[in-house]
């Protein structure tokens, strides 16, 4: 028998937690770094994090809307267009905070049952991308002499 | 309302599949880095394998019987006994993939309806953060010129 132990209310909630500490990272880099430094050939954090808001926005609308377009959210991650600034950055992360996934996430996940695990496997599979690379900030943070924040610091 | 969205099998089987992933990722560590590389003073990654055997074991085991404490799997992790070579862990994280968490998950998990979120939560919590030390890894393996594998081969 299969029980259910996850809600969308839960899920969305968690997953913005996570978002929360994300940002704590990507606000923690210098401006320069955060373009620049690499470690081993990687790319700078900057990259890292504009994948993060990809998915967590253009990735959640292809899910909710089985669409996969890019939205008017992100045309600032047209290759012809690029966010060159921290705070650009930050402002995007807190664009797609505020709209898209608390728009869609709750309408379509609830509309799938139990037995359908490919919406949840989609959503885990973007808010473990982001854990990972956000991993990878926090090696990167400290090479640069600055003690990211805790693990737990999902508030 | 809430709608449930994941099952217990499904969410084992998730994370079985993570620590797949973590198993390729220690096993291509070189054994001399394993125990002795770092980055801006953070732990080598043999201490960041140890914290996910730790949690899938000893943690799971404690979710799954309420008892915290030490199991006779987890005596490689008192402080008094120390795993020293790459395969010794590798050894361990067999031993931990074959019994504690495919042994105890189900029946507990399945225990708990959706209104209750301890249970999930402290299992979300082992899964991401094993994928957070990680993806600390995958730099520590790019600064030693190793390429990591994909973020998505969890078979």
């Amino acid at each position: 028998m299969n029980t259910a132990i996850i809600t969308p209310e839960s899920l969305l909630q968690h997953w913005q937690g996570q978002r929360k500490l994300s940002r704590k990272v990507l606000a923690l880099f210098p401006e320069k770094d955060l373009f620049e430094f690499s470690i081993g050939g990687m790319r700078p954090y900057d990259e890292l994090a504009k994948e993060m808001i990809g998915l967590a926005s253009a990735g959640m609308n292809g899910v909710a809307t089985g669409k996969w377009e890019t939205t008017p959210i992100l045309e600032h991650f047209n290759h012809e267009v690029t966010i060159t600034t921290k705070q650009g950055l930050l402002d995007a992360w807190d664009e797609v905070t505020e709209q898209v996934p608390i728009e869609h996430f709750h309408d379509k996940v609830a509309a799938f049952g139990q037995y359908e695990n490919t919406v949840i496997d989609t959503i885990l599979y973007f808010i473990e991308n982001e854990i990972h690379h956000r991993g990878q900030g926090y090696v990167y943070l400290r090479a640069l002499g600055i003690t990211p924040p805790g693990f737990w610091e999902t508030y």
